[in-house]
């Protein structure tokens, strides 16, 4: 590997020592006989000051420079009241390892908000800011937390397929492939698949996998391919098991945001509060009557939520101190894969998980009895031959289960507080977007 | 959650207590007067033993159960140096919590040596076979493990799209995606978005993922859809730097396997060597003169290593010791965007590694200089409009990078000794079958 410090790495307590950072040049300040230039890695910016009267050569290489070229700087580390970081460089050496195209298509040192659609054609050159950066490494920060949570509960992490025959939902929303000589779409949820493995024993499972929409809307909560984070479990009592899961890993992914990426929160300018207290769980005729009440506002389809009624019950619920609450026991049930228990005091065992007023997630307890689900996939006109494999896979013992599919986009773009899901994701794809 | 025990959890020390486990019947054993129940969870088997004179009701509910219920046993821990574990179950109560039908389409209990083909058909039923099982949960731990090696080692975890608009290496191994109005193609590789993010300055990145490959063969190498590993870091001195991450990042979650998945690894009846000394790096020369000298064997294609070499070479070095070992400096270069350094005392800064006899990845250094991409691109009539958007990325200063993509399944194949790639994949995808 080359050699050099990370910038993160060198304090004030190394004044003296000599060390190389590398990174892009994010700017460049001449004053005349003094050039500063602020380079740029992936965890912060430090400054080099080069002057004409001390290093007349390096001087004269820095006033070279252009924005963006990748570059390594040695020199003495300097503590410096002035220096973004307090220390700054004064440089031995510098090395030009690649020089850079100009104009840049964007600006990325100066505080120049392109819009997004712009800044999405340069996706590689906007990545660069260093709070779109942030958006990333936090990303990961939080997955890789999530994750955890569940490998230290024993879950298996799995992969299912994304092309198949069918979907779960119907096929107005599928892209179709061309696969050799047969129809096959991509996966628009694992959901068949989780519930398969359920009955052949799995007992727990987690998925990291993508998942592709063919909506056509341009809005800021639509994209074409999504992450996901899939989980199912088996041996539930109802879906209150598959909503403590949930709540217990949010929590433990948030609790490690906040405390392991407070740069990238500095960065983004977020005040993050982890939801130490117990998620409300309140049913969907509680979520209407709070609208009613507190915001006269009744959804137009009065069996679901609306998104302008997601977003007042999570302010309802922020200012009390919750900014993650569930909606359980929506009324009717449109998917013949849920559990639909008479007599019970909810009117199903769906559930939402609404985070910072957008729904994140839904889950449920599934339907294991092969026999109601094919009555109900019968009244609902589902043909059953789309789903032998799933019936199949359920007849043959399975114990009772259920799970949900959280919106990995969708939950980093809440936890950032950007406006446009698109912003999530390092390359996002929607009906114009195919490239970069 | 339905309270139980886990049967991996049920010692001979608890000789006496009452417990719930809970499982599918794995095999019954009725002996007049006597049954066996021996109930499978994902951890292992237990027996509760119903005996006609002791528990009568009990004794009339366990004869009537089927292969594969689902069901829980209550009863009392019971030291028993016939059972298997050293431990049985003398039942309280029997409670079947979902009926199987019968017949089964496989046998599970029973040593039957179904046909793949027939055992993929029934999958759901088929990966209930502990030893079947039993490969998903070592793969589980050793991507865990693998991917902790990265995170440790301050890598970002990233997603890059899966619909794109042109491919890594031309169209036609592509899956067509009917894409809105638009022509689009599933993802072969991550290649090119890892490298734009290496010139964002990502710097270390990794990435689970999935790639598609429209290769219409029937071998127990191809499948359609695959798990792949992807790598890629900044700053390196060549493609040594390479070849060290990957050899410590596998090396680390091997022992992981060989430490934590020793239950997986007996079923399987896998004896797993952990690769402690330094992988042996040999030059493509090296390759050719070994396979003439020790087995006369020359590969058709004299630039490229074949099945055959690859396997002769295997047994070669694990022979001495070493179950994985690099092929560096294949002579020409297929690839643009491989770095290929003049006066280097290799041909080129491409690399595979090759496991227990087979190509598990490949990887080099990259070419980062645009100028010299554009030049190589035009002798290979390489359209630059397909990767406009690459040759941007790339513009605005790239630091020196180079990864590699390491196909998951083929490496869980090789851990696991499976004869085919589809046995270490849940749900595998190849021409003929999409479902389940």
């Amino acid at each position: 590997m080359i050699e050099r410090t990370y910038t993160s790495e060198i304090t004030e307590a190394m004044d003296g020592e000599t060390v190389s950072v590398a990174g892009h040049v994010h700017e460049l300040r001449d004053l005349g006989g003094l050039v500063f230039v602020i380079v740029r890695d992936r965890d912060g910016l430090i400054q080099g000051v080069f002057k004409e009267d001390r290093e007349p050569e390096l001087f004269e290489q820095a006033e070279e420079l252009g924005a963006e070229d990748v570059v390594r700087v040695t020199g003495e580390v300097t503590e410096s009241g002035q220096a973004p970081g307090g220390v700054e460089l004064v440089p031995e050496e510098l090395e030009v390892i690649d020089e850079a195209d100009a104009p840049l298509p964007l600006e990325i040192s100066k505080d120049v908000d392109a819009d997004l659609s712009t800044r999405l054609d340069h996706r590689g050159v906007d990545l660069r800011q260093p709070e779109v950066m942030a958006v990333f490494t936090l990303k990961s920060k939080l997955m890789d937390a999530m994750e955890e949570w569940f490998q230290n509960e024993g879950y298996v992490d799995v992969e299912t397929p994304l092309i198949s025959k069918g979907g779960a939902e119907g096929g107005a929303e599928l892209f179709p492939v061309v696969y050799y000589e047969q129809e096959a779409f991509l996966s628009q949820s694992p959901q068949l698949y989780k519930q398969i493995l359920m009955a052949s024993g799995f007992d727990k499972i987690y998925e990291v996998g993508t998942a592709f929409r063919a909506e056509d809307f341009a809005t800021s909560r639509h994209v074409s391919e999504i992450s996901m984070f899939d989980v199912e479990l088996s041996y539930i009592e109802d879906h209150h098991d598959v909503m403590d899961v949930q709540e217990e890993s949010l929590r433990y992914a948030l609790r490690a945001v906040a405390d392991e990426a407070e740069r990238e929160l500095d960065e983004l300018g977020v005040d993050l509060t982890v939801p130490e207290e117990d998620f409300p769980r309140i049913t969907f005729d509680e979520a209407l009557d709070i609208l009613e009440a507190q915001f006269g506002h009744f959804p137009e389809d009065p069996t679901d939520l609306d998104t302008k009624g997601e977003r007042l019950l999570g302010q309802h619920f922020e200012e009390q101190g919750h900014p993650a609450f569930f909606v359980v026991g929506y009324p009717g049930e449109k998917f013949y894969y849920m559990q639909d228990v008479e007599g019970d005091d909810i009117a199903s065992r769906k559930f939402d998980l609404i985070y910072k007023g957008q729904e994140l997630s839904s889950g449920g307890q599934r339907q294991h009895d092969v026999d109601v689900m094919k009555e109900v996939m019968a009244e609902n006109d589902v043909p059953e031959e789309n789903f032998e494999f799933y019936l199949e896979g359920l007849s043959y013992g399975t114990p009772p289960h259920g799970g949900y599919g959280l919106g990995i986009d969708r939950l980093v773009q809440k936890v950032c507080d950007l406006d446009n899901i698109k912003e999530a994701i390092l390359f996002p794809r929607d009906p114009t977007r195919l490239t970069p």
